[in-house]
């Protein structure tokens, strides 16, 4: 399923994307079991999403076009910060060893980092670069892991039946603030800086997640590529390190890393301007765009 | 007021400490206005907070003794990570300078990064030190500030209007975690390795929180001691850099860095073992004691 999160009349509701017709099916109509916001959903587990499944293929279910609601983000405001792994494609870690901000090479250890939950912004939402009076804010494109079944101590092996979906993320970024305050958070956590959705493919759709590639155009010009199998490390290893010290919870947020061809590799950089529009793809999931404010 | 959360019969509610008695009384007895919980009373404002004062002052209430009720976490899941300040006082960030994790001297901008939900514990709780399977859990006394007006872009000289209160933290660290990781999320994020509370002093009844003094002390030896007068970056400060680039809310939480006297300071480092007490004190806030397992 693609689910996502849409206003209608000033409300967020739940649904499944119709990607073909262009419709979303409201979740409200299969009754009382099925929570109608995405967290709750997500914490409701397995039997929830079967009864979603058996109604959908039931079919003949009232839908909405596309053109009379509005997408938000998947999880419009996350219960904490969203967890970020740093230079995690070989590519990508190298065009940034020779940054400030950039001290080793390619990692030998996840890098952790988080951005604020107020960074959240649906698809077509603007990006307010204008915060970033540096005039340094960047793209990095990435794969987004949604936790369903949370826990401790989850092996590699285990890791993968953790995972409730996919979605994409755009990890803004103030390359100077990510420098100026030693730390990246700050840097990473401007309000706006982290455009999410437009959905979330649920899990069991997935055959391989190796098999997806991430892209970043900018005002059309692909600027990053990569594919979730070239990932220094892999999702279940990533689960495993998380939550060997932490308790992942249902609808933690792992944003995986981004591939090389941020603004900040280039010679000069070339960092967002006011009027971009940054479009970061993740085929099956679909397109996030954004506009440079 | 100093406000506690306690448990009593498995339920979590809010009370007024009274030190001199050893008293805790139940706001719940205050009216339908006063929220029973600390984020829902945070987020209600002055209003809420006056009918509380007006009801303490009026007197005879109904009283629980400390020794019936178990305290807990004043802010027992907070909403979003806990936003830490690292090396934020000058003698402890020269005595870490020399360790792997600490690149730089005296920072000339905040460094800000942050903690797990899933950290925090309440007094007594034990912290969880077998979860770090590299020995070198370390203590961090600190001061923590809980916003109560949220916002963007607050000045220095708007900034104290915006605390609720204080509160003591203990931000436990493994160094060895710290440093492998790059950034230093992971290291601070372990299960438990955020005690903190017995209670939040409101604003109201601190005079010059520069006056404050944090010491932590590990089974009964004094480690740390400094006072919030010799913060580097002190708390307007912080406030005002924080939300230039991003919105504070109602009931975040700002730890504002540790004394120098950490166990890694020391020549062999000192780390926690299990069987240690740690205690970190702020006058008049309390004490905050955590044994370690």
């Amino acid at each position: 399923m693609l689910l996502v999160t849409y206003e209608k009349a000033g409300q967020c509701r739940l649904g499944a994307l119709d990607r073909e017709t262009k419709t979303v099916i409201p979740l409200e109509q299969m009754g009382r079991n099925v929570p109608n916001d995405m967290l709750e959903l997500i914490r409701a587990g397995e039997e929830a999403m079967t009864v979603c499944r058996k109604a959908l293929q039931a079919g003949s279910m009232n839908r909405l076009s596309l053109s009379e609601i509005c997408l938000r983000a998947p999880i419009v405001r996350p219960p904490r910060n969203i967890i970020c792994i740093g230079k995690n494609y070989r590519a990508h870690a190298n065009e940034i060893k020779s940054l400030p901000s950039g001290a080793a090479d390619v990692p030998d250890q996840p890098i952790v980092f988080t951005k604020a939950t107020t960074t959240v912004i649906g698809p077509k939402e603007p990006i307010p670069s204008y915060l970033d009076t540096t005039g340094t804010t960047d793209y990095e494109g990435e794969l987004g892991v949604v936790i369903g079944r949370g826990g401790r101590e989850i092996t590699r092996a285990e890791a993968m039946s953790h995972v409730f979906g996919y979605t994409i993320l755009n990890d803004v970024t103030s390359r100077a603030l990510q420098k100026r305050h030693g730390q990246w958070f700050l840097g990473k956590s401007l309000d706006g800086f982290c455009p999410m959705g437009p959905a979330i493919l649920t899990a069991d759709e997935v055959a391989n997640v190796g098999d997806l590639c991430v892209q970043t155009h900018v005002n059309g010009e692909l600027r990053q590529q990569g594919c979730v199998s070239e990932l220094i490390f892999d999702i279940p290893t990533l689960i495993e390190t998380l939550s060997a010290v932490m308790t992942l919870q249902a609808g933690d947020i792992i944003a995986t890393g981004t591939p090389a061809g941020v603004g900040a590799g280039f010679t000069p950089p070339r960092y967002l301007k006011p009027g971009d529009v940054v479009s970061v793809s993740i085929a099956p999931i679909g397109v996030l765009d954004n506009p440079v404010e």
